[in-house]
């Protein structure tokens, strides 16, 4: 039994997905999910039955650019076989873009030291066929000098009570940004931020509260009340999913994986 | 008559739109086209029957950024106003980004001095969910360089018959290029050319040569030897519709529409 689980390798996957046809990352009776596709495909290219687990839970509709799962697994495949084996088996909008085999004790959850998000606003008299369910339409000018004023405030250890959904459910809701920041570029305004990690609907409440902001309905002053008074519903409202990417897990150790600069 | 045939306007529309439901831009017996779109919203929001012309004629599939629509009409609806009443009810793969009111005598294809297209490669190992259906997955290295190099070649006037379709029926099968280039961004590399206008499926057939080429399949003396024996077929293979994009049509004279720089 010993030799058993010792003979298991955990791999890790990076992998990307267009959420908008599932109900988030996490397993859900009888919704398809991330989770579910690719387990799926585990059982097809290996045999077996295994459970992933993902550096960080998206929800209903959110996208990934860069998720990081990992498995144990006593499959002999190696990784690059592996990524051709399980984007052979998983729909098209899921696919594995790269993968390792790391040490026993590696944990995607709590090894992760950040977690990077970006939220794309199409900021444009007019909708945009192009960017429709990848972004979300503002129809009028946002001050993005004012939203990145107030962004300065995120920055650092708060509690975001305000900004969680009344689901989240954690021990602490402390948590440190290390970056908040929006971006423009042409008629698209990106929202880039890093943290430790994020309480549920933290980034999608705190990008509808900047819009809000960024149209002349709230102020700094209100931003910092909210903060301070450390309760739910408060900050939002949550802007829709579709507009939001996980893009990037950060490790103390840069993960070696198969692919990393074949194509650089 | 002629007293009504002055109360015309000519109106010119900027279009977007996501190819990939539609048959092309031109009207066609049963399948759904960009053109019939527009000119059924056009009768929904002027009460009138008109056809639309358009500075270039997409293929099916084919992706538009920036698209020149143009279409005589009495209504006395502000340019303003005719942006928000299409995009009502034209479908979501279809927008109206623009409008204005232009001479009587303004024609946008004749009129037009450029047309400008963009390709997007996916060159990557894997499939990328979140760019699938907007880029052409190429899973080996292209070379770039040799790509460009023989792209210098397309600059200038040339007869590009060895790089039209069969169907493609025009009096002249010259055309100026102004510019021919591969730009490389992360997975994606981005072809872009520009000339007065195009055969049928010259950048598709184009961009399929050079992918030939950079994978070490061809080279640019057979780049010169194809483009003199001007022989339908010689060029390409044309690579799919879903890649390509018009990005920009270009005029002597500024187009003056109505939100020119609203946002900006």
């Amino acid at each position: 039994m010993l030799e058993h689980f010792n003979s298991l390798s955990k791999f890790v996957l990076i992998v990307e997905y267009d959420g908008r046809h599932y109900f988030g990352f996490q397993w859900q009776s009888g919704q398809p999910t991330i989770q579910e596709k690719l387990e799926e495909a585990i059982n097809h290219a290996t045999g077996e039955t295994r459970r992933v687990l993902a550096a960080s839970r998206t929800d209903a509709g959110v996208h990934a650019r860069y998720q990081v799962v990992s498995f144990r697994s006593g499959s002999r495949l190696s990784p690059q076989i592996l990524i051709k084996a399980l984007n052979f088996y998983l729909p098209h909008d899921i696919a594995v873009k790269n993968a390792g085999i790391v040490e026993n004790d590696f944990d995607v959850r709590s090894d992760a030291i950040s977690r990077e998000y970006e939220y794309r606003i199409l900021n444009d008299l007019t909708r945009s066929p192009l960017l429709n369910d990848y972004a979300y339409h503002v129809p009028w000018k946002l001050d993005l000098d004012a939203m990145n004023e107030a962004s300065k405030f995120l920055a650092g250890e708060h509690d975001f009570t305000s900004f969680s959904a009344s689901s989240c459910r954690t021990r602490s809701n402390i948590r440190n940004v290390f970056a908040a920041e929006f971006k423009r570029n042409g008629s698209i305004i990106c929202f880039y931020i890093k943290a430790n990690s994020f309480l549920t609907h933290q980034v999608r409440n705190t990008v509808g509260f900047m819009i809000n902001l960024g149209s002349g309905r709230s102020s700094i002053d209100e931003l910092k009340r909210i903060l301070e008074e450390k309760k739910r519903g408060l900050g939002g409202p949550a802007v829709p999913a579709h507009g939001l990417y996980l893009t990037r897990v950060n490790y103390p150790r840069h993960l070696e994986l198969k692919y990393e600069n074949l194509f650089n």
